[in-house]
């Protein structure tokens, strides 16, 4: 405290944490569940935070929470360059090649505000969760995968509804990625939404 | 997995969860920082688990980083049955009672959805940080507080403006409760905001 070295290390962090404010304004496919208005990046965050800790119990593998609540406190600071990709949107290769590509660029201009000693360790956590490979970051995906689904089931529909949306597809683009890390959450959630994709026509 | 008892487990976890939602809708008193509308009491949540985090360093005494988070993603869900109370708004000691009561019964309530084996513990993490006694309480109301300061000073004044409040009143309601939890990040963050003080008359 109170060294020039201290005092520059503190402005880094200070204008990292006012750009990450503007992930507030990333806005989501997926509406609250009141449906009143979309779901924007950073309360999908805190949100997706909660869900990991409390269905910890849940997971394929053994966690270490703390790790999974690391990596999804950060995991769409990204898109606050590379904007965020809607999972039922159309994607072809290249699209997605290049969107890949951004993200990189935004982890290293964000990640890099900070001093290096603490913005390299948080580069490595969001970098491992992109990896999907550890069992931290396979259960944080099926988290952030199987959130959006419990939204669109209070709202009515949502993004299925925007998207066209049936159960296969439903199930390949989202329900494969929960099952990884969350299978009992996946098999529950599975028939609390077969209902809705029934009575519309779309199973 | 798959016993009746785990499946009411679930069942109970996903209600709670689905509740936790409406915490997006609690508006704050904060602009974001492009001042382009109010914060909700979610994505302030998410911010300050990374002010927390960046920011650790600059704790007064040594912190449980991990409890910190816990403690500052849960604080605010009593807001969905309490609302929100700005920092700067008039406060009369009976109206200061009946909202403490309030939150008191909606910590009963929202907690209460939990299986009791996983809502008990986040009540006693909720109790600790409104009792703000141990070192990891009085950094995370510290952060708690510090961020509404710098989105006032990204936007132009914010809640400054909206509340008529000049520097002595910042200094009483928000900076000796900063200063508690992180000396040198107020220190700074006071040098900043200063001169907004001063060529507003408001010194
Ligand atoms: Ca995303």
């Amino acid at each position: 405290e109170g060294t020039g070295f201290d005092c520059s290390r503190l402005t880094a962090r200070l204008l990292f944490l006012n750009e990450a404010d503007k992930l507030k304004l990333i806005t989501r496919a997926s509406m609250l569940g009141d449906g009143s208005r979309h779901e924007n990046s950073a309360e999908h965050s805190w949100h997706i935070m909660l869900y990991a800790w409390v269905l910890a119990e849940h997971s394929a593998a053994p966690l270490d929470l703390d790790r999974v609540l690391q990596m999804l406190l950060l995991h769409d600071l990204v898109e606050i360059d590379a904007g965020d990709a809607p999972i039922h949107g159309v994607i072809d290769p290249a699209a997605l090649e290049a969107l890949a590509a951004k993200e990189e660029a935004a982890a290293d201009r964000l990640f890099g505000l900070l001093p290096a000693g603490q913005g390299m360790p948080m580069r490595a956590i969001w970098d491992e969760f992109e990896a999907a490979e550890t069992a931290d970051a396979v259960f944080a995906k099926s988290i952030d995968r199987v959130q959006p689904v419990m939204l669109n089931l209070l709202n009515g529909g949502g993004s299925w509804v925007d998207y066209d949306v049936n159960l296969p597809q439903l199930e390949a683009r989202v329900g494969k990625k929960v099952n990884l890390g969350a299978p009992g959450v996946w098999r529950s959630v599975r028939d609390r939404i077969e209902p809705w994709f029934r009575e519309t026509g779309r199973l």
